[in-house]
């Protein structure tokens, strides 16, 4: 097979064969397909797309490029959730500890983050002890007993034509394709092995989908890949327009998730993680409707079962809890950014505004292998809808280094918020 | 200027701006743009296309990433034309001294083939002696005195970012793109500095341009691009679907050009010579009419000053005439292919199969820097319209090494004519 042909095949708007998929692929990781040919043709598929049976087929010759998880054999369904990231999200602490205590195995490989935020593993290494490498003997093992949850990084071993394919989109400009982004996402969550996965892809200023009509197409793609592979799978496109819940910042964010978890918290966290987790349920037939789904996550949720659940997995990845409550303000500096109009309600909160701002404090990283500050972050003390009065605080900064709490980041949450 | 944000804009259909074509150029060249970004913004300009103002200033800013030539000061209009290439296709040594001796100077700086068959340099080095290398100051002296012509081989100085890009084009799958195409061969003609341009787009079995529609358009993007860029320039699309001449092969090709230059040879060769030549002449302001023009160029060719300048300008190169006479077929095999069928007149004369047989006595090369058997060639006795009884030669197979002459080379002769 001439693997220059099939570039030329996709560019001149031809379908691939699974067998000409599959041969780019392992030659790309072989090194026998050059980065610079690998781009053209990902330049061809950002302009010319590819059916739902060539993503499925590229999706799966992926997952198989590098290590695969089995869970035959489990006695519970095994279940994950996967967002494609927004700001303030912390619905994984949440949706997937309810999964568990529903009656599922959760085996859930996150990553760090790289957008403006940090990722899941970036949030729970605020964690005093906690370790996010958990090799496979140990996880399969954790499936089989409580809590039957593991929130544990990647290893180099999965998918790793999606690792260097990802890398060489994001300097060529290859990214925007919807069966790009759909074969790096589900790859990943395939070789993980779990039977039922639903997708919260974000929509909106503070995500990766802008418009509507992509969140859309990645959706349904991402359900029609996972189901095409033998999986069950939902997906719902949810707003990502403004912050979630209150809290932007690793160690922020675990905090306002265990509030949801211990039964308050903001709505919007707890709204979003019980549908997602009912999803789950009744894709696993773990429960009868989806009336019951939805009850029994609320049931588990406002019972302190997936409370239970999430700071027991945490712990036996070494997470000291008590360590994390005596710790979690320890040195941190606060900036007050008051209301400076008159009397108003709060119609917007811009989340990418927040984001950069989060970023600028050391929350986020703007290189893979940046170093970040676990405590800072922006705790909104307004949010849409919520009236604001002349000098009351509308946002706090969190920093642990002075200098990073400047005016410059001040006056860019300040600018987030609008009335 | 972020240059990936440039490969974005292409792939979403924009259209960019002279200052960030020219960037884009100088950052490959200089290392600053990676292949990897460069094919992908190549497979980008495959599929979206480039407006004929970006496509002149890519020509432009190629162009001027090595020397240039300036003929501004001589006294005669300086004028070349360029082939997109085709079989038997030995049209520069008939054109260019025709022009030379209209009273142009003739600066034709060539390539050597990497198609099916030799190119400019090769054909002329079968003659002993013959130095394809001319330094910039010999050039220019010999534009400046009798007879005014010289083919010599580019410097790897002209266009350095065509000979980059034109590589990474070639394995990328990057390489039919009417914009491309158009600023690979205009930069390299531009370079040269000619104030006149005449292109043949060769269309058909045998040639870079397989359909009508795409020479056609090859042909405009030519012209406009020259237009745009100062020079007097005209295109004409010319078949090849069947060879030109009778003469496939370095040496054999040299030998049918003497043959045109003296008045004799084929019509076919003798007729496009006259309409390139006389564009020539009348683009340079020659001639005051089409008609004088070309009755200038028929009185140039028959008198025999073509002739003479062609023969002047190879000598000058170190050409030798007599060894040429006396070495052409000193060692060469040859194999004749009968006409194994009734009596009939041939109908067709398949370009791309001699080609492929020239190739394979070692006419051609296949990979770069590949040595030429510059001796090996095949002679069409028989072309379309003639009648060819039992027995008769349709074909002769000539190569120095009796190895070559296969019953291979001589099925796949064979094959290529029709009754």
């Amino acid at each position: 097979m001439i693997l220059k042909l099939l570039i030329e095949k996709k560019r001149d708007r031809g379908e691939l064969s699974a067998d000409e998929i599959r041969a780019l692929v392992s030659a790309y990781v072989a090194g026998e397909f050059s980065d610079a040919q690998m781009s053209a043709f990902a330049m061809a598929v950002c302009c010319r797309g590819m059916t739902p049976a060539e993503t499925a087929v590229l999706t799966d010759a992926m997952r198989t490029s590098g290590d695969c998880f089995d869970w035959s054999g489990l006695p519970r369904p095994v279940a994950d959730k996967h967002s494609t990231g927004g700001v303030g999200d912390k619905l994984s602490f949440i949706i997937q500890p309810i999964a568990a205590a529903a009656g599922m195995s959760v085996p859930s490989l996150s990553g760090r983050g790289l957008g403006l935020t940090g990722g899941t593993i970036d949030k729970l290494e605020s964690i005093p002890g906690f370790r996010a490498e958990v090799p496979a003997g140990e996880l399969r093992r954790r499936m089989q007993e409580p809590p039957y949850l593991c929130i544990c990084s990647q290893t180099p071993e999965i998918c790793p034509a999606d690792r260097k394919l990802y890398a060489l989109r994001d300097v060529t400009g290859t990214v925007a394709s919807i069966p790009l982004i759909t074969a790096s996402i589900l790859s990943k969550k395939l070789a993980e092995g779990a039977g039922v996965l639903v997708f919260d892809v974000k929509c909106g200023r503070g995500a990766f989908m802008r418009t509507r009509a992509d969140a859309d197409a990645l959706a349904a793609s991402l359900v029609d890949g996972a189901r095409r592979l033998g999986r069950k799978a939902a997906a719902t496109v949810t707003p990502m327009d403004v912050p979630l819940g209150r809290a932007v910042g690793n160690s922020l964010e675990i905090e306002e998730a265990l509030e949801v978890l211990s039964g308050r918290g903001p709505q919007d966290v707890r709204g979003l993680s019980l549908h997602f987790a009912a999803q789950m349920v009744e894709l696993s037939g773990l429960a009868p409707s989806p009336e019951a789904a939805r009850a029994k996550c609320e049931e588990l949720l406002d019972g302190g079962d997936a409370l239970r659940a999430f700071r027991a997995a945490v712990a036996a990845q070494g997470g000291d809890w008590d360590a994390f409550e005596r710790e979690k303000r320890a040195g941190v500096r606060t900036l007050e950014v008051a209301w400076d109009g008159p009397e108003a309600r709060v119609a917007d909160v811009d989340a990418e505004k927040i984001a950069r701002a989060a970023l600028m404090l050391g929350a986020g990283r703007s290189a893979p292998g940046e170093k970040l500050d676990l405590k800072a972050g922006i705790v909104l003390r307004k949010k849409p809808g919520e009236t604001v009065r002349p000098g009351e605080t509308a946002a706090e900064l969190h920093a642990t280094r002075a200098d990073r709490l400047t005016p410059e980041a001040a006056a860019l949450v300040r600018s987030a918020f609008s009335a």
